[in-house]
């Protein structure tokens, strides 16, 4: 069973705190609006330009990308916690 | 008698508790904003681009879907308790 | 006398509770927004695109519609009591 | 002496309640947003789409229109009680 | 020396009560918003459509002209007080 | 060492009291929503239309301006105070 | 290990306070809305028009820039403080 987002909605694997100190990304807990890190799991065909055809979303599945602290909707999918977003709340992906 | 949905909105049946255990996907209580699980029970022609034509939904009959818990208007066709939504309430289609 | 309606604007006439019931529909009470059945009289000639040029309507008179419960404004025309309101307000078109 | 208006702007002679009544058009007192009655005395040359261009009004002169009560601003032209509004508050024209 | 608006803004000179009376033009006191009475001094090249091109205002200089009560910015141009406003906030023309 | 504006946004000097009285444009102190002058320094490429391609600003260094009393954000460059703003703050040229 | 950023954000690296004085643009302490300076690290492909093609930004690595003083979000990587923003955020570019 998988899961096939819509629109321009990406599905993510938040990546957990011990992971993430020694990826080498640190978040500063005094940061005003801390981004989250995470994995693209899945992605949707993109949002659509005015002639109604989808926009190919820059990013892909296993991309290691930030994204906003609050952002997307929690769901367990196979019994995994996952979150569903807008591409627009990926801050950028994580190379190297 | 059937319900034909105008513009870019979507009839839903939402699946009931017992049915969602069994499929897999667990929506946990403790998340902040719960989508719903659902199927697709029909489709309108879609929403219209800048020039007037209809977008071709994402969706269709029959697609095992997830969307915002509180998305759609409750309505009783014959006899049955369905929801009208928005395409863009859909948040993605659950497969395989 | 007649009442043409302008642009996007359609004239929809409210079906009673007891023809409701009879044609196999049924709004629950419950629904925190529950959408109203009605008839169509007449339609505007569509909202206009970015070119100036009407977009024609996807209901017609006679239709069978859903509506928002609070959508439109009453008039009386001829002594009918009726609904002016935006197309978009329509929810779909009842069949068969 | 005459007023031409600009944009999408309307002229609007509000018609007095005895005529609204012998008219058959009845606006009634419980209705939560009633229009009113009146006659397009002069129409602008319409809005402008993106290419700069004018679109062309839907109502000319002498039509009989419904607009919402609290619709336009109150000019007096000629010593005669007159309304400026938007093309877009006219909600249609009683014909016949 | 002069002043050269810029975008859709126009300069206006505010025409004074006696002049307004005599000129058959009457504003209501109890108008809800009541327009002012003004001539045109001098208009800027226009807002640009979608592609930057100007689009031509629909007023010129002399133009005797009605606007919002609270419309515009004072200035003071060699000696006289005068508004900026935008075209948009210009009702119509009075000719004839 | 200069500074370069980016988009739609230019960089003013303010012109002080002094300098304003003799140049003969008095801005009145009872108006609501006074306009400041100023002398343009430097001018961006210009905002971008739908196409991304610039739209060439309508001021040019040393145009004399007139400006919103609040528009803008203080610098000091090369220990001058200077505003940088958007062009579309500016509302007009003073010229001769 | 890098970090691209997506769409229209760029990573800026702040400049402290004592280069900043060295450089010779000093922003006042009693501006309203005082902007940072900062050297730009990495830059997005850009925001996408309306048919979907990237906007090249008006940026890029190594600028030396003004932005608003509380725009971005703070983030660590490879233990440096940078922050992400969006190319509208940077007002212009310091040169010479």
């Amino acid at each position: 069973m998988s899961f096939r987002p819509l629109h321009d909605r990406v599905v993510v694997r938040r990546v957990d705190s011990e992971e993430k100190t020694s990826g080498g990304i640190i978040i500063p807990d005094t940061a005003k609006e801390k981004p989250s890190e995470g994995v693209i799991v899945s992605v949707g065909p993109g949002a659509r330009d005015e002639d109604g055809k989808h926009i190919t979303p820059d990013v892909k599945a296993n991309d290691r990308v930030l994204f906003g602290k609050w952002s997307g909707t929690e769901v367990k999918i196979d019994g995994e916690d996952l979150l569903i977003m807008k591409e627009s709340d990926i801050m950028g992906v994580i190379e190297g």
